[in-house]
């Protein structure tokens, strides 16, 4: 099973392997001093420490709402449901469709794989391009299952990012259908050029967009949401509440109290998107200088590099590597049918500059 | 739908409602001093702030463990689960167990009900009395089932505990048949005189012991737990890792600190457990004084009285009670097949000995 695959490399990994495998967002870029003094005035309160209702307290749901409408996209505080991260979102809205067909793009995020395959959702996947899932495939599929999971933005594992052509066909398509859309957007804020309208800001009623707070903040909090049409929040709110009645009030009001100084958040992701900007650069010159023949394009944004390793079978590779102490992951690990061989996903948000090249270096030994 | 009922009761509460309603602690006696020291502590570290495993942090599941293995119940960090309340535990068990049989209470906590309902557990609700539940009959289902859920200490609602000869005659049934028995301990701590063994003790093999901070601390932690063999736990672990990867990282190494002055945590729990035994003493006293026809005996923990008021319809008087700004459950909300009608469940932990008493002379004008 893949999921196992992927957890035996990453319980072999001790203190001096170097890992490009985790989608771990930078620890050095965690405000942490900032979430500090936004603690210190929630244990103020103790009514922040007592139960609160399922959908998450409002004053967050209005903060993230009005994200939205800043970019012209309409929303209240009753589109949204907090969930504990956007995986959780997912997994809700996987129950909400339980047994149901669902298109997604190949290869995909393996926790929604995991997802769909616990709740019964019959996958039909469908080969991902680097400017977007392909078309003519894609609405054959669609017609059928009236159900999609895309990552539009930066994708998790090929950090590709869709054209604005094809976002514009798909919402039109969905809404002509009357399907849904599930808009996965945990990489949206991470662009190294300028953000992307979401599908679903034009399809509002036909669509869920799930974002988070892990990429962009700290994971630690487990907050993320999904936007979506009041009405199918409210199912939503009713699952989530079967499954843990709600998500930590204490970490929410953290947030909430963190959000309250805007400037210091805006400015905070900026810097985070110069950092990753340059990591990537660097990754991506030390990838041309010492394995040249790894073939990839340089991504606009997110936190991977994704690419084809010719001729190698990368995953029998993984176990050389991990004797070396570098660790990535094998591309076939996020193909649900997956007869590929030579692809590999490249983490660079996490290591240091130091620990790429000496990752890097290890490789080539290996990859010889 | 049940659900429904007691969200539109608790939605149609304002702030001048006294309510009876929630299982909510006492605000009042949150140590948010000392938790806003310990996140202070959890913030100078960021790897705190970082994804981690599924199961829960290390340090925090060796504590829980070391609570068992005080009372003599051997227990490694191995078989514990740290789950989003223990709402989550008895979620995640029951996917695990899905669409099988099971025995529980009648009348049982609602929000287990719900989540056996969704997914698709057929329940045989089995009469329990104030010492526990009816044995013969619990035989006679048990057989079949191989499965049962019981809240063994300060019941929800009944407020009853189980005699130590029913939870011994439990315990050996239960390993004769092979069967497991899922063990809901919120209350367990919340005791006036003193503890009691739990059932799981004798069968670490055949339960799942689940336990929580939301009712000893505080709920917006979302910290709960689960007990089982390490084999069990295994499993609970990758369904719980679908779900949401994992819970707050963040509550979890707050409450790990906290936990490091026992003595501390130790000194709370007493004062807890005098606070609410003289809410409870003060509650029983007005409840004889003002409505002295309402039968009922004195729970030994918890946060409940259940009783009866004699030929009332409880569930029809709770929409007169709110128009005098007071509610209180009905007791037929607990009930699967429930055709009972004069049965209530107050919360006693929540309200102000003010709120107490005006909140029991407003019910005596509607009940006369």
């Amino acid at each position: 099973m893949k999921r196992s695959f992927i957890r035996e490399i990453l319980e072999a990994i001790d203190d001096e392997t170097i890992s490009f495998a985790g989608g771990l967002p930078s620890e050095k870029l965690f405000p942490v001093k900032d979430l500090e003094k936004a603690s210190k005035k929630v244990f103020k309160d103790k009514k922040h420490c007592q139960y609160t209702i399922s959908g998450g307290i409002k004053t967050l749901r209005k903060k993230i709402a009005k994200f939205y409408c800043e970019e012209g996209f309409e929303t209240s505080f009753e589109n949204i449901l907090i969930t504990t991260g956007s995986q959780q979102a997912l997994y809700i809205i996987s129950r909400f469709f339980e047994s149901k067909d669902i298109v997604i793009e190949k290869p995909s995020y393996l926790g929604a794989v995991n997802i769909f395959k616990t709740n019964g959702l019959n996958m039909s996947a469908v080969k991902l391009d680097n400017d977007g899932i392909d078309i003519k495939e894609f609405k054959k599929e669609f017609k059928k299952s009236k159900l999609a999971y895309l990552i539009p933005d930066f994708q998790n594992p090929k950090a590709s990012r869709y054209s604005n052509k094809k976002r514009e066909t798909i919402s039109k398509f969905v809404e002509k259908t009357g399907g849904y859309l599930i808009e996965d957007a945990p990489y949206s804020e991470l662009y190294f050029d300028k953000k992307t309208e979401s599908i679903s800001k034009y399809i509002p009623n036909n669509s869920f967009h799930l974002g988070s707070f892990s990429k962009t903040l700290v994971p630690g909090l487990r907050i993320g949401w999904v936007r979506a049409d009041k009405s199918l929040i409210d199912k939503l709110t009713q699952i989530k509440e079967t499954i843990d009645l709600h998500s930590s009030s204490i970490t929410q009001h953290i947030l909430n109290e963190y959000l309250e100084n805007l400037k210091s958040y805006k400015k905070h992701l900026n810097i985070l998107r110069k950092n990753y900007f340059e990591k990537m650069e660097f990754f991506a010159k030390s990838l041309e200088k010492i394995i040249p023949e790894f073939e990839f394009e340089r991504p606009k944004g997110g936190m991977f590099i994704y690419g084809k390793l010719p001729n190698k079978n990368t995953k029998e590779l993984v176990y050389k590597a991990l004797e070396k102490k570098v660790v990535y992951v094998p591309g076939v690990e996020f193909y649900v049918d997956g007869n590929i061989s030579d692809e590999i996903r490249f983490n660079f948000s996490h290591s240091s500059k130091k620990e790429i090249k000496e990752g890097l270096k290890r490789l080539r030994e290996i990859y010889n």
